[in-house]
């Protein structure tokens, strides 16, 4: 689904990875945890994911201190840790602000 | 592939779509045209780009400039046209400012 973030500026993180063969049962329930403890955190707009090759997960947030505190949530640098020791064979993550967007939706 | 873009500040255009059932075969020869095309503009550093349930396409650019001026080139602009008309049920478009970044690759 299409996030329905507000109106601009806010900001946005994008994850871009590419998946090792490993562990596949179990990176499916992290990423689930993952989603779920996201969607909890204070200034969370919304996600939006997609996988072939490689996965982007774009995750909006109100804040640049939105997205700091999400990136030092406990269980959140655990999962950090097991995606660079066994899930991950690289990934970038960018920090960005939206400053403009617009849309479509067919009637 | 993760795309290999410059130091920070840049520029990414996160586009999010849906796809209608219609015209397979028309929509991925014009995406494979746009993306060639896309490369061959000023500013443009590199793109990602996933598909399920929903699309998500990342081109990242030097500037807000190189953005506009790729957003108006004709034959983009027909595409723009014709996924409106024919391949999209909705998309989003956001225009961001990417602050800062940081990476993992396994050696």
């Amino acid at each position: 689904m299409i996030a329905k973030t507000p109106k601009s500026p806010y900001y946005a993180v994008i994850f871009t990875s590419i998946r090792t063969d490993e562990d596949a049962q179990n990176y499916a329930d992290m990423a689930s945890l993952m989603a779920a403890l996201a969607a909890e955190q204070p200034g969370y707009l919304g996600v939006e994911s997609a996988r072939n090759d490689i996965g982007i997960t774009v995750s909006y947030w109100e804040s640049l201190e939105a997205i700091q505190h999400w990136k030092a949530q406990a269980d959140h640098l655990i999962a950090q840790q097991m995606g660079r020791e066994k899930w991950y064979s690289a990934y970038k993550t960018r920090v960005c602000k939206v400053e403009r967007d617009y849309g479509f939706e067919q009637v």
